[in-house]
């Protein structure tokens, strides 16, 4: 059995942290990635320069990462201004963000759920026509910092309406890392009731449960999963907390449990410490802290 | 759905520990858990005070402590010596550790598997008499840093002799924090498949594995699970990682699933910083970072 593992480090890791790199360290980064055994890279966010100025060089960054069969770039899209950006810097896929807590979309997007979801289907049909492959991901899908609870119903009713609009793969995030292993296995086994589309998680450890919720994916059938090199991300709303599961850590779980991931985990630990240099602090990934297992590996 | 938390900060968190809490401030600690739910605690440890100088107190500490129905007191024992000195203090249970791995037992020990696995049956055999609950945790069940990997069956078959000796209790212990759930999985269905005597895991978090193994022991059916408050511990064979799973992100990850604990959770926080204060470091759980969710709660 093989887990594709989504690098999200360039976007969501490095949106999050509080040190901006420089545009030839964010190459840098992708192409150590690259070599390590990426081959879906979430590399840049094409949202708005003064929204996220940290992603303000997503052309720049795109042209200068290796491009090479067998490794597909994504960049975040919101709107169709976004997805022009995209188009003109040649990246694979576009993923496209609706929050389900119309609280938590009002803040990140300045947009009610149901004005995000329509923006949404307008920029996967235009990618789809276009020849990029579309991935809608949920946000605040296991729990809201504003609202708290959010109904698994409403999660579930726009990832079904992203899918009937055309998405190539939903994405289940847990953008304030409060899931639990429950919550996994009903969002989708009840995508799945309904829907064939293609399924991702993206987890965040905040509270100890992100890589809790990975095997439980995994157990459930979705081979997909999200992780950031380093663990790097950290969580605006908890500043003191950790934020992405950490692409080391998902690598040694899901191959410790004999599956396999393409990825060369003796490769990656490097990148950690190249990651702890470039932000000055230690990262929170634990391999990189404790090594492998067994020693030989 | 009911999961029983064993809290062993007081004997395997604070033995890991590089700063030695007075009698007062284990005693304190104690007292915390207690008001905080905890009904079994580990709280001292019976082997010889030169090589675990940080417990060598456990008789000041055992004569400290809230005694009162429900909640039932353990002490480490490794010999009929230790037993004694566990009878003298009046603990309710005992614990007595038999590594899988032979390496491991002698340079922790200083006997091999086959002579601790002898001197455990003796001491189950004496405490049984004596009218106290005994575990047998076979340490290193899932990996030793010497010799790595330990297969199963040998795992099962101390533990199968063990509780043919008349343990009332096997925890399969991972000593050093490498194992995955698919290990977890294969230990209790692997036990259960020959014996019904009940079984308890030990799980340290230095790979990022640790909830992903409570939650697999769990869905396995097995309701009895080690933690530590704040995460304490730390691992010999690792010195920057991190030890024992956090009580309170394990009561997180157990009550947001839909199960009880019976313990406090908002009770338990505060403990986490009151370690924090007595070892002078941030405590690596989450939940003391991050705070509890939904916000409310």
């Amino acid at each position: 059995m093989h887990v594709e593992v989504v690098e999200v480090s360039p976007r969501d890791g490095l949106q999050n942290e509080s040190v901006i790199l420089s545009t030839a360290a964010k190459v840098d980064l992708v192409s150590r990635l690259v070599a390590a055994g990426a081959t879906r890279i979430e590399a840049v966010s094409f949202a708005h320069p003064r929204l996220v100025p940290a992603m303000a060089d997503a052309e720049e960054v795109m042209a200068g990462v290796p491009r090479q069969a067998g490794v597909s770039y994504a960049g975040l899209v919101l709107n169709r201004r976004g997805l022009d950006r995209a188009l003109a810097t040649g990246v694979d896929e576009v993923n496209v963000v609706v929050c389900a807590s119309d609280t938590f979309s009002q803040r990140n997007q300045n947009a009610s759920t149901d004005e995000s979801l329509a923006a949404a289907i307008d920029v996967v049909r235009d990618a789809r026509a276009a020849g990029l492959f579309t991935t809608v991901s949920i946000a605040t899908a296991f729990g809201c910092p504003f609202e708290g609870e959010v109904a698994a119903e409403r999660v579930l009713d726009l990832a079904r309406r992203s899918a009937d609009a055309g998405a190539d793969e939903i994405c289940f995030a847990d953008t304030i890392g409060v899931g639990v292993p429950t919550q996994v296995r009903s969002l989708a086994d009840g995508f799945r009731s309904t829907h064939e589309t293609a399924l991702r998680f993206h987890f965040h450890n905040t509270r100890n449960t992100g890589y809790a919720n990975a095997a439980a994916a995994i157990d459930a059938g979705v081979m997909t999963l999200d992780a950031s090199a380093g663990g790097i991300g950290g969580c605006p709303f908890a500043p003191r907390a950790t934020g992405n599961i950490a692409t080391e850590d998902l690598i040694y779980l899901v191959e410790r449990m004999g599956m396999s991931t393409g990825w060369n985990l003796l490769a990656v630990l490097p990148i950690a410490d190249f990651l702890s240099a470039e932000l000055g602090k230690t990262v929170p990934s634990m391999l990189s802290q404790a090594g492998s297992f067994p020693p030989s590996a």
